[in-house]
């Protein structure tokens, strides 16, 4: 087992990479949302200071789930594109939602998307992954 | 919305609530290992500090995650038992499992394990949280 993780359990090396309060919201952004700019994910509604972004943003990158590449059109900007190993985290963020439409009074989830999650995954992701292409 | 919630969003809702590096280790331990008391917590694999395991325990608690009551067997401990709310908390964990056991090149999870998670999700769970009852 590498040295810098805390033990071999698999819920803890994922937790290592995306336990935070911050890094799957990036995901969510880059994934749902298909956020690509650093000014945009600072736009989301959570208020992300941007030294926590910059943070998020270059941890994702080292554990190849982002890519960084100078924007074609304004070689001033940077684009963030998230990898196999980030759309992979979206069953997780199902699961989350899943969990939240379940025991937050305040959901902003509808039955609807709770049953696709439930009853109707596979499609779901492949839609959501498809959007936009 | 409430005001200490960061936003409407229901991944961030989930992730206040269970996203930091300790939180679903110690769901972990209370569901998948039936782990029952605070001493057994401090004996997980990665080194949670004292002050970090009291805090998390009661955040659960305050979250209704968690129940906390004197042991009728030892009266100066105590015991800690998941809810509901807690529990459902496990297709999360197991899409972290699936997530690990593709990216992770030391994962311990046995393919068989991963099979179970994508094909007999339902039965795992039932499982789980049957085990020891």
């Amino acid at each position: 087992m590498s040295r810098d993780r805390r033990s071999a359990c698999p819920i803890a090396y994922a937790l290592d990479l995306v336990g935070d309060r911050w890094t799957l919201l990036v995901l969510r952004d880059l994934i749902f949302l298909r956020k690509r700019y650093f000014q945009d994910f600072l736009r989301a509604g959570e208020g992300i200071a941007t030294n926590v972004l910059t943070d998020r943003l270059s941890r994702l990158e080292e554990a190849g789930m982002v890519t960084k590449e100078r924007d074609p059109d304004d070689g001033k900007r940077f684009v963030y594109r998230p990898t196999q190993k980030a759309s992979d985290t979206l069953p997780i963020m199902l699961e989350l939602i899943a969990w939240s439409g379940r025991y937050d009074r305040e959901t902003p989830v509808s039955a609807a998307f709770l049953k696709r999650i439930r009853e109707g995954r596979a499609d779901l992701i492949a839609e959501i992954l498809q959007r936009g292409r």
